[in-house]
């Protein structure tokens, strides 16, 4: 945990994870419209940052005074597979590694998590499997999770997801909760995957200041 | 649906997919177990076998009359992304496509199902999700679901796939269900993943004949 | 399993349970809805209908050909406890040996499933223990499940139910699923919780005729 | 929240509610274990403590430092009928009132959760139901669950009172989870509901020393 020059406010460090792996994705959308500074109208993204990789640092500028938000991708990950641990379980892949490694750094989760089949995300539950292994990289993190799709917006995804992080001991905020209904009028996303509504990006404003607080209550540790 | 010369009783195809991709997962020993007639003493398999592939049809000899059992291997497929389609959503990577061929030709689905971190495999997810792409493959199919794992054998695994089946239409059996508790004394399984319990042998059979009596209830159409 | 005299088509039972026992409760207005001949403008049940008690038979009219629905009132019924239970288990208190009398005699049920605090409404699962202690009243038959609320329009408590139904051993038809957002404009019901929207009543009369297809399919026993 | 004298340690309220109604309840068993400063030997209550209300104060001893233990009785709540309520859904019938105000005065909530056919209890949904209305007294309080029963020790209960707790804004401690496999050998209760195993006394201590530090640690306000 960093802390900002002027106004000793500690700065927080966000892993964003997004579900989906396609370029277009509704729920990439909304991770980059809620972690970033820019207005709406500047949010549409060119194709390599849709991918959300930004060379320098996986790192999007800050939305909320006291975030730092990491971009995770989850797209090289293979498919999980226990045989192809070493070390006795204590060596991983490469992308593996890395994978852990950011998601050990952060102070609090935020996650994107599309409803497939009425579930988690296979991506996703593939990330989240992935980084429970051997010594949980996981554990005791705050998080939030926010969902496009059809139907409920996500939410039977979300529902599953509050019950692995019992297992991975997650602590969610409660609310607010977001789903977002995707393909009720007027249009949410541009074909990019861009967030192009106002009122939705205001409530994942609110979703970033209840995980900042969530944090900062469970870190005030004596 | 095949009929048998001599009785007249139809062969029903089974497709059976194990959700864990380790080599000696006790979950597939369950799947092997289940599906093939060989006596619990001869039921060390080789090295090849293990993997459930014999070289001729990918099938496994049956255990119970009536039913004939194809093991679908779901390790090479690649991890969820829908950019990967073709032809407008119609068209699948090789691995996928052949996947999707096989659970189409079967008339009813065994899981097993491990738990992981309190829900479904991302193995399992991701092949759910594949074959669920496009034309639903699973429509209308019944099904059975049986786990091994610490504790509750698997048993949040079960509940969200039964909720998967909500979506993707498969009708699963209320009973028995079958959640092996791996690792309480005695032994159930070898060092292989051999299942080495009598009883639990014959509660999967029980599981397989549900399935087959719900199958043909269900297959009874005017 | 009556059948009618012209057309020797079967008449099948329905128990209709709705989980919530206010007066004017959007969830019993579905099931009136769903399970009268009238048309909607006819739909403004006076008092004593609201609450679905027909002084004669605890019937309404019927809304499809070959289905007969049962109201079944939950409102009398004792907060579940077993030391109410006398005979070794088998005698209960008369209100529930009433509510487990009409369970039994119906070949399928439809339930109204409010959703409260994210799962059942606790009247519903009052209703739904008292019929399954000694012997379960509901093994074995199929079901359907409609809902009306605000968020998901009840689909919590609708996956909650489900896994409730998997111990019950109630069949569920998969599609169509029917959860009403009701306090989306227009208005879905007035203020005596009448359903008052042409297209949800559609809607309702497509569960019903799954429901019917599904309990034919399954009773064409050898 | 009240601070010893000696210590300076606050001394945080616990809401102890059990969901069974019944007598030698199991799962009523577990909280009078988990709760009472006495030895597992002296834990043979008489019939007036089985139903656990102390004619004076409705309070248990403390069994843990630090955690004062109220037993809330909800036995004579009625079942839920939101037309019972009275003021513009102010006024409540007097159990109710009674009830509600027990929780809101608790710092911490402690749930003994029996599993009903897959599901929370009726009585113990009730009793959320009820302190749900109006103003939600469950917001904001920490909370653990534990439970006892066959199957999975009542695990299916504490997964749905879970995500009635994302609604409620409970806020549930991960780990250690607690399900007592009540049928297994040896004996864990006796026939009026007592717990007689120290092992999972132990567990349920341990359950409490995490709620207490997770209530403490969400305490830490600036």
């Amino acid at each position: 945990m960093e802390v900002a020059a002027a106004s000793a406010k500690p700065i927080l460090r966000v892993a964003a994870v997004c579900g989906s792996l396609r370029k277009a994705s509704f729920n990439r959308g909304l991770l980059r419209a809620g972690t970033s500074s820019t207005s709406l109208s500047a949010l549409r993204f060119t194709s390599s940052l849709t991918m959300c990789k930004p060379a320098a640092a996986d790192v999007c500028e800050d939305s909320i005074p006291g975030l730092r938000v990491d971009h995770l991708d989850i797209s090289d990950l293979p498919l999980l597979n226990t045989d192809l641990e070493t070390d006795g379980g204590k060596g991983f892949p490469s992308a593996v590694e890395a994978f852990r490694g950011k998601v050990r750094q952060a102070d609090c989760v935020l996650f994107a998590a599309p409803e497939y089949n009425y579930s988690i995300a296979s991506p996703l539950k593939n990330a989240l499997d992935w980084a429970s292994r051997g010594k949980n990289c996981w554990a005791d993190k705050p998080a939030a999770i926010v969902s496009a799709g059809g139907g409920f917006g996500g939410g039977r995804s979300q529902y599953h997801l509050r019950q692995v992080g019992v297992f991975l001991d997650l602590h969610f905020i409660n609310k607010p909760e977001l789903f977002v209904q995707a393909f009720q009028p007027p249009p949410k996303f541009d074909s990019d995957g861009n967030l192009i509504d106002a009122e939705i990006r205001e409530r994942l404003m609110q979703v970033l200041l209840s995980l900042q607080a969530f944090t900062l209550r469970l870190q005030k540790k004596e």
